[in-house]
């Protein structure tokens, strides 16, 4: 079973990006729960062009004509947008293209398919009721969870049938699945991409971003999405000052992770970066202040919810009635505890170059193990999102890198960095990235 | 009696700065319920360094040594702030300035004192229980209401003793006591102007802004504030296209505001301006999307109230438990349906360069008959919040321009558009203030 995909896309150049399409449409038919529509035509039309202009020495985006998903959560005009549910499917077809899907058919990607994602994008695990739980690619003997909740997105690139896959993070739903399927994850600062068209879980929190197999082609697909490419400083690993928080980020790592993680800071150390544990005590109050996706979406569910609640995930439906337990000023009262928060986080952080913690504490788990028990479900689930889940309350941006060794299961390293520092971040995760893949 | 201040600043120029802000120290230590605190000691310094500045021909802001007031809700370093309440006398001193008051001192504005307002800026007339309501100086027979919130504010400057009122306007509190004034009152986009160091009442709606004798005069502080002067176009009244929506603000206008109301339209008319009566129906829905400031003032006020209610103003205090009937899902709501309320605004005041509409219905009523009656109270109170409110749920900005006939009791005209349309809106009433002064 050789893969359409394996290698960044500065590796593709020769190919012929109708061949690439090709082959990638045909492994995509056969993929169980990774899509749920595909798009031969326009993805061809899309090949062809690109070919058409390269062969005419005309130049094109880089993302021409390459295999790119889509979350089933984006718009597509025409389409009835069903964000992994079955209650949407008689709902209006959307009138245009969200602004992402629009930015990446303007750079000339050829959209492949939608993918599949947990219902409505809650949850990191990547269960799926309706349409079935992709498999995580990267152990071939038990099935384990791809993480979610962009779930199909991450399975579309870990198995090869695209360069990228846009998704969308809320607590970790694009670094999640990036972490347990071995890819690179990065959610920038929300602010600096759209989200139109996107249907939401938490308007504070959502952000709209890919997921591909390295740093620089994250940089590729953010450029198209934010419409403003990053130009990251070139940094050298032995003048970097990390964080390495000991509040609550390293706590239940299983070994793999723990082994990958120190692997990684000790290589980091060995070629001369600074890293500086520290308490980094506000983390703690996080899981008091960050309860912004419960209100949100009762807001946008509710009367669907009461209308057709047994049509949801019962695991979805009791998450975003827990909602209503808020009242308005609680809900006001949490933005300004937030900001007071970011506030603090921002000083503690001042001075660093970026911070670093596991992307989540574990390996992927048996999907058969969370399928059995809700109490597991839940468990895993907030074990997953923990992490993550910080930086989108700091309102930050913060990518994860693969940093197991080769032949483990996959480990995420998070570099995080506060709003607006991702160009900082991204050069950070340049240089990390390069040692990573040295002997 | 001759009050210290009578024209604009461009005609204040050769006056002594330390005269002036004697004359107006003196007068203010007489006036009735304007001021909570006044600053003699550095007004004096600020207006003798201008004296000296001017003296040694160096170039000076416009405001430089100009008497100036602050209202009660703007932190100065060192003291309590009060809002016009009670209930904060042993709350901390606050540890900076305020960021208008520090851009105002900068400037070299020599602020005279803190003046009187609503307690925590409720309500649109102007009572204030705990330290008197100023009365209307534009009669002198009746003690009619100052309208609110910054009621001593606008005092200060109708009064003579302040070439300009520092505030704010959740809902129209810089722009009723302007109307009822006879002053010019401009609430500029929100996002243009810092609010640190503004004691809040709806973080959604808050704007820092001012009143002045002149619109040329509220440009020169919306430049200091804002850090940014607009740059108004220059406009021909005869090219200009008016929005004048028929739904709702029109609604109660006493006879003397509409007969100003009437007078305005037709020399705007008679000047070649067009003027379009729209439906504007959109309007009807603003009351019930305009419920911010219940839960953002609850979610302030809450543990203070638990303790302390006796000490608030019952109206105040009735005002804010109200927004205790709403759950954080709705609040989510509001803003959503603000978002698309504010869309469909915007669409339909494309290509008129302002929207006119009375500022308040009527003209001030006495204060008498609102202190005996608390439904007569929440009655005017409003009416006065009606037309103003408007614009800060649609994020925009407006003036409000005297234009009552010579002799009779103040009316404001208002000019207003969508967000950060505020140098075409003060271009436009640049225009317009010129031609209701000819004759």
């Amino acid at each position: 079973m050789n893969p359409p995909i394996s290698q960044s896309i500065a590796h593709l150049a020769q190919l012929s990006r109708r061949e690439l399409v090709e082959r990638c449409l045909a492994d995509a038919g056969k993929a169980q729960s990774v899509f749920t529509r595909l798009y031969p035509e326009a993805a061809r039309a899309a090949a062809d062009q690109a070919d058409a202009m390269r062969a005419a020495r005309v130049e094109t985006h880089a993302l021409a004509g390459l295999p790119v998903s889509i979350k089933d959560l984006f718009d597509v005009a025409g389409e009835t947008t069903l964000a992994g549910s079955i209650v949407l499917k008689d709902a209006p077809p959307a009138a245009a293209d969200a602004e992402a899907v629009r930015r990446l058919r303007r750079a000339g990607a050829a959209i492949i398919g939608k993918t599949n994602m947990t219902e409505f994008a809650f949850s990191g695990v990547g269960l799926n009721p309706h349409y079935g739980t992709p498999a995580n690619p990267r152990d071939a003997a038990v099935a384990r969870i791809p993480g979610g909740s962009s779930s199909g997105a991450a399975v579309s690139v870990a198995a090869g049938l695209c360069v990228a896959g846009l998704g969308s993070d809320t607590g970790g739903s694009i670094r999640i699945p990036a972490a347990l399927c071995g890819l690179v994850g990065f959610k920038p600062t929300k602010r600096r991409v759209s989200d139109a068209g996107a249907l939401p879980l938490s308007t504070t929190l959502d952000t709209v971003c890919a997921m591909t197999r390295s740093v620089q082609d994250c940089l590729l697909v953010d450029g198209v999405i934010a419409d403003q490419p990053l130009s990251p400083p070139a940094l050298s690993v032995n003048r970097l000052r990390f964080a390495v928080p000991q509040s609550v980020v390293l706590d239940g790592m299983d070994e793999q992770v723990a082994a990958s993680f120190q692997r990684a800071l000790s290589r980091l150390s060995a070629a001369g970066a600074e890293i500086v544990d520290m308490p980094l005590t506000p983390l703690r109050e996080a899981p008091e202040i960050n309860r912004f996706s419960g209100p949100e979406s009762l807001a946008w569910h509710r009367h669907l919810l009461a209308e057709h609640e047994a049509m949801y995930d019962a695991r979805v439906a009791k998450r975003i009635k827990l909602g209503a337990t808020l009242s308005a000023a609680d809900y006001v009262d949490l933005h300004r505890r937030r900001a007071d928060w970011i506030r603090r986080m921002e000083a503690e952080l001042a001075g660093f170059d970026a911070m670093l913690m596991p992307t989540v504490p574990t390996v992927a788990p048996p999907i058969a193990e969370l399928e059995a028990s809700e109490d597991e479900f839940f468990r895993v689930n907030g074990l997953m999102l923990r992490n993550p889940s910080t930086i989108n309350l700091l309102d930050g941006c913060a990518v994860s890198l693969p940093c197991h060794a080769p032949g483990d299961l996959p480990a995420g390293l998070m570099i995080a960095g506060p709003a607006m520092s991702d160009a900082r971040v991204m050069g950070v995760a340049l240089s990390v990235e390069r040692l990573l893949a040295g002997n």
